[in-house]
């Protein structure tokens, strides 16, 4: 499902995750729809995007930095984390970011 | 090309631009590249990425938030970000973000 994340006012919080995949899928669908069903259920979440066509670029939105820590540390994403590194990704840059300012379009509005 | 944006050290400076497209390219991609290009040229443009699968992410890295401003004001972009929601774009949402911290891994290092 494709759709644009329906967060809050800022100011929130993001974490960009842009990745290059390594070739075949060694178990690596199934993980990331694993983690981000699991983010969804962590405190202060507030939404996830994804898009790959070669380069992979997943932005997951938080209420604090405090939020993004506890996720970061979550016993799963660390072993996820793990298993990314020993396998999924030819590499990978994490961006954490504080959003200061928004603004949409949309065509029904 | 398919790239992870070399970037600096935090402080840096951040437009996500999530889209949804309409049907058709109605000069979409030429002017995609266009903007590509022209953005690098602007004082303060860091770096780009971009996927898209459905869901559509850019990112634009910037080393202030004037340079950012001025790239919005530039003409020719004002005039892409007007067939943008004419033509080009069903909906979306434009976030601009101060990155505070970033770490990276790479099969290589």
């Amino acid at each position: 499902m494709y759709t644009i994340a329906q967060t809050p006012l800022p100011p929130y919080f993001a974490v960009i995750f842009t990745s290059l995949r390594t070739e075949g899928d060694h178990g690596y669908s199934a993980m990331a729809d694993e983690m981000e069903a699991l983010a969804a259920l962590q405190p202060g979440y507030l939404g996830f995007e994804s898009a790959r066509d070669g380069l992979g670029i997943s932005i997951s939105y938080w209420d604090s930095p405090e939020a993004i820590r506890n996720w970061k540390r979550n016993l799963d994403h660390r072993d996820a984390q793990q298993k990314g590194r020993d396998h999924w990704y030819s590499a990978y840059k994490i961006r954490v970011c504080k959003i200061e300012r928004d603004y949409e379009f949309s065509r029904d509005a």
